[in-house]
């Protein structure tokens, strides 16, 4: 049970995981905490927190469990915000997109990484953004991958996991640089990829009409280019070297399928296809089983 | 109204088409034509079809309209196979996604394009594929591009015009070296897209797990490389030069991304990823129009 939650960063991730605790009974009191008071009177007036601080030294006095939800961008001076101002026995944990820039960040901030700190990411989103888009259920079934360094107290990673347990989710842990690595194949370079289509086709001659022309499987395949790009900018900044090592074998993937398209190789991309497709389905029964 | 149709190539296409007829009323009777029986007798059993043939000059015999859903690959052999065989007053139109190909096939196949042949292209489908798949709102308010010649009969455009309307879609008509740049953009490069990203991450060490961890976004992302693998090989040999084209611009976008990314240049890439969301969130509205 956590007594006082204190989730800085009131958005879909932070808020969802008030809603999905506060329904399961486990926490006690959630304060939420963020620059904008207009974001956070609206969480309090959609009953996914108690109260808001603004200011992040009176945000987490009394919280045994902090949850930083904010854009990579920001994680470091939210860190050197709180520092020196948490309780004996708080956790302190975060939901970034990708590990390795979180955790400079934190040792920059804190002078080392706290034993405190449980470094986190949930797998769930959509391409929706703020509080209002959060749900209870965004986290049920999803993964949970914590990245603890052997510094970490394990005592704060089993509360951490417990927390996350307790919305629904399935908890994994793994290192930091694998997570980091893969996390841009299978989530940042789709993403880089949607936007840079959606950018290409926009700045073509006849853009009205492409887009004019272009059927459902082109709104599913550009939907994440919906995103947050204020999200997505800080991803890219933050895992910029796992990224650009995925885009560069993606191109290199890419040039030879258009290798085969010149040389009408017919064979070699049904190859390709077939594998791609294979593969997907493959991908596509394994979900099945966790829905 | 069609006294008898011919569907050549009964599958998601050709079935959804003769089952939108069949409902508005528009055509007497559906004979189905390929050279699959067992396929045909499903049709026959599913009733979308009437009655089937495997010879193709059997099947035009009496057909006032002859619609050939086949894949691009196939449309020469299928041309060649009712030359000779049509009736005077009958039609000849097709449902293949890239024109220019079609039409120099139809060149070959009968020594000239003639004059009651209506290249067209219904811009619906989905990834699923098969007459199991089919369903007669397919086309309800999708767009149909017909790319007639200077040398198309009037009478014969308009009959496969008003046919397109009795199934529930927008008919435009188009060049089909406009058409063929459209679709490279739209349809052929995300499908190509789509492909290669499976490609790639399924030949990465650790496959298993970075299809584990996909979000959702991954599945919407990647729903388009479900497609027939066939269809999308004699696509990208069809319409060739377009699709390169379109590959070389978006490999040249993506690097520039890329050169982003290792710059840390934060703010061309919120830049990009901005105008990227706003281009998807305005043609979403657009789409809206229309359901």
């Amino acid at each position: 049970m956590i007594e006082r939650l204190c989730i800085i960063g009131v958005g879909l991730i932070g808020g969802s995981l008030a809603r999905a605790l506060r329904e399961a009974g486990a926490c006690q009191e959630v304060v939420g905490a963020g620059r904008n008071a207009g974001n956070l009177q609206t969480a309090v007036d959609l009953g996914v927190i108690d109260r808001f601080e603004t200011d992040l030294a009176r945000a987490v006095a009394g919280a045994d469990m902090v949850v930083v939800c904010v854009p990579l961008g920001a994680m470091e001076a939210v860190f050197a915000g709180i520092r020196g101002q948490l309780e004996k026995h708080a956790v302190l944990t975060d939901a970034g997109s990708a590990k390795g820039s979180v955790i400079e960040a934190a040792q920059r901030a804190f002078g080392h990484v706290p034993e405190f700190f449980v470094p986190g990411h949930p797998i769930a989103g959509t391409e929706q953004s703020g509080v209002e888009a959060s749900f209870s259920s965004l986290y049920v079934d999803r993964r949970v991958i914590l990245t603890p360094l052997p510094a970490t107290a394990a005592n704060a990673t089993d509360r951490v996991r417990e927390m996350w347990q307790a919305a629904g989710a399935q908890v994994v842990s793994m290192d930091p640089v694998h997570h980091d690595a893969v996390l841009a194949a299978t989530s940042h370079l789709p993403h880089v990829l949607a936007f840079s289509l959606v950018d290409t086709l926009s700045r073509l001659d006849e853009t009205d009409e492409v887009f004019d022309y272009a059927a459902g499987g082109f709104r599913d395949f550009t939907r994440i280019a919906s995103s947050d790009p204020v999200m997505w900018r800080d991803i890219c900044v933050a895992n910029g070297d796992a990224i650009q090592l995925m885009i560069e074998h993606y191109i290199a993937d890419l040039q030879s399928v258009s290798e085969a398209i010149q040389n009408q190789d017919g064979e070699r991309l049904l190859d390709i296809f077939s594998r791609a497709r294979a593969a997907r389905d493959r991908y596509i029964d394994k979900q099945g089983r966790s829905g």
